[in-house]
């Protein structure tokens, strides 16, 4: 058919919202694809460490779904998520001290669209969203599209300043919608809050009635010391807690979770009806039936063990080549730790240096709502073995010498 | 852990944003409930036939990305989407005469996730979106949450009614951001619009400078007559393109698609990765190995098949017994047709005498953006075998008879 001969062309621009002019790419993603060249190691991406994906798990539970009950599994399902993978988290969150049930649980695509859906519900055009300060992007992209605004309150290497945080909602007062943090081995800053702090945090955020929404993708790969009760425990009615199986079974399968009040969690239910239907339904059912057999807590172990040997081979290289006047993070668990140069050293500018020694990063400044941080880089230490973690941050030293020269 | 002992308690509904208020559930899924009993028969649901899912197929799939591709098929993605079933979909639409290539395609989880893109790049506060009346109702509802109004065309037996649609055009002018149009075996309407309105359409379109969402989902289900071009091959500048797995392989994958203009697909893919990331890696890989096999064709063949038998069953059993005055489409393809019901008869109050017949529809006025239509209903012929339908359809005259009484 031959297209119709037309003479008006779309101004396509004057077309588009006002929030799509703010859209722009995850820095961490373009990066990315410069550093998928085999001689490069990257310790800039986000990924757990495929080589230890539970494959014969999932490649069981996808047969034995299918085979049982594939017409369900394939089918549409209930926006909220599958039901007994719902109660599977409840019962989860109860033994972190949570009196979560069924209704407080509902299934998303990933924990990006839980920022999204939480972004969805409650943000308006010039609302204001506490973060932690750097905190983790995918946030800050996630609320730029519903045109928020963002105040911060400085971190130490015991995480959020709490301390701090007080003066941020008495300059906002009402416009200030939540308090988002992470706790455990913050993204990128890979510190914990501790207690006290996080008592603290409750005690502030109720005085103001600002909610609390505690992100928490890492908390069960703790490598060390004793495990945290989450904020949502310390508060339930204020505090909305999202996870994920990501960093825990894989993150191909897109699962996340959100529990928080019901009320509240019933109104995340529509925004999803609205945003995507539901969550995947042979991906939850799989998810579930290797849950319930008890496989993802050994999973979870192996996992942990690795990434920790991968920490510790970080650590012992970054001391042995960074030169001094460089100082990091050393994060109890997780996925990341945070590495300042000295003032003046702008990362952005320092990744083409870096680059040239072939070795990967990400810089800080994305990391910052308003774009400050220029001397501080995220490196991931979950992705790569030990030996390339050693090499790749002799590689770093290089460079970093390199740039003082 | 003790909860902390807090004075003040958070207000939730005064931290909702605007939008909240006015999320309202579907209306078809909360009835979906209603009708989960195993008594009564409904035509409510959208749902594809869950007897004729490729199961095997599936499993096959499943077992060979997982054994030869596991860590990649379990990993973090692109939110574009796995380049080779974009690849798939490029000459896919192709051989529909659309001069797609890769960077054309992103990979949705859904097609309800396009309509929310779409609505998130194009929609502020107040904009006007065009539709039919009646039209799919999950538009409507993606597009309330960008706070859009909207403004529409009538429909007749062969669609949109678009000698009406320039009237429309004129009364808004550049508050309308696009015109929404399901062209082929519309839901809720069951009609298709002939190639002289397509033209007719993208006509008017160009000569406003309004572009055109064209919501193609069942575009494979044709049991009869010929295929006619898509509007998107009439004036591929000015067109973006929807469409699903849903209906040809199964919805429990969640996997749509969108083509368009590069420029705007890759505004898409900005606002995709703040939404969820991306799409599921993993049944991202299963639809391709299903794909490039060839199996999707035939078992589409055997869909096919099956939906005709179903709708000749439906339209011969409503010949058979309902009354006069009652009037419906007869649809070419797809999964619905459209019933009137006398003036005067309110279709959702008339659920009541149907669910006491055993009988479940969607009733009319959710499809129309203002309401109207009351004394229509959807029906859905593709989920229950043809003798459940037939006795489906007597229950159903038998209640409008009751409501004539």
């Amino acid at each position: 058919m031959e297209p119709v001969e037309t003479r008006v062309t779309t101004d396509w621009d004057a077309k588009m919202a006002g929030r799509t002019a703010g859209m722009t790419g995850s820095i961490i993603r373009e990066l990315l694809k410069l550093t998928d060249r085999p001689d490069i190691i990257s310790f800039g991406g986000g990924m757990p460490a495929a080589e230890l994906f539970p494959v014969r798990e999932f490649r069981e539970a996808c047969e034995y779904v299918l085979t049982t009950n594939g017409g369900k599994a394939l089918q549409y399902g209930a926006s909220e998520g599958y039901t007994p993978l719902r109660e599977y988290l409840s019962e989860k969150m109860q033994k972190y001290g949570v009196p979560a049930v069924v209704n407080n649980v509902i299934i998303t695509n990933g924990s990006q669209q839980a920022l999204d859906l939480i972004g969805r519900i409650f943000l308006d055009k010039g609302d204001i969203v506490v973060t932690e300060r750097p905190t983790y992007l995918g946030a800050l992209q996630a609320w730029r599209a519903y045109e928020a605004d963002f105040a911060s309150v400085p971190m130490d290497d015991d995480g959020m300043c709490v301390d701090q945080l007080e003066d941020v909602l008495k300059t906002h007062q009402r416009k200030v919608k939540f308090i988002y943090v992470l706790p455990n081995f913050h993204n990128p800053a890979g510190t914990t809050l501790p207690l006290d702090r996080r008592m603290e945090l409750v005690r502030i955020a109720a005085k103001y009635g600002v909610p609390i929404i505690e992100d928490d993708p890492y908390g069960e790969l703790r490598f060390e010391g004793e495990d945290i009760t989450p904020i949502e425990t310390l508060h339930k009615e204020n505090v909305i807690y999202l996870s994920t199986f990501s960093k825990t079974l894989a993150p191909g399968v897109r699962l996340g979770w959100i529990t928080g009040p019901e009320k509240i969690v019933s109104k995340i239910v529509l925004a999803k009806q609205g945003a995507d239907l539901h969550t995947g339904t042979l991906v939850q059912w799989v998810a579930y039936d290797i849950c319930s057999r008890g496989l993802l807590r050994n999973h979870v172990k192996l996992v942990r063990e690795a990434y920790h040997e991968r920490r510790d081979a970080m650590l012992q290289a970054m001391d042995e080549y960074f030169p001094s006047g460089v100082t990091w993070t050393r994060p109890q668990g997780g996925l990341f730790l945070w590495v300042r140069l000295p003032e003046g050293i702008n990362t952005t500018t320092f990744m083409k240096t870096a680059l040239e020694q072939k070795v990967a990063f990400v810089p800080g400044a994305p990391f910052y709502p308003d774009e400050s941080g220029t001397n501080a880089m995220r490196l991931n230490f979950s992705y790569c073995r030990p030996e390339v973690i050693r090499e790749g941050i002799q590689r770093l030293g290089r460079a970093i010498m390199q740039e003082f020269g």
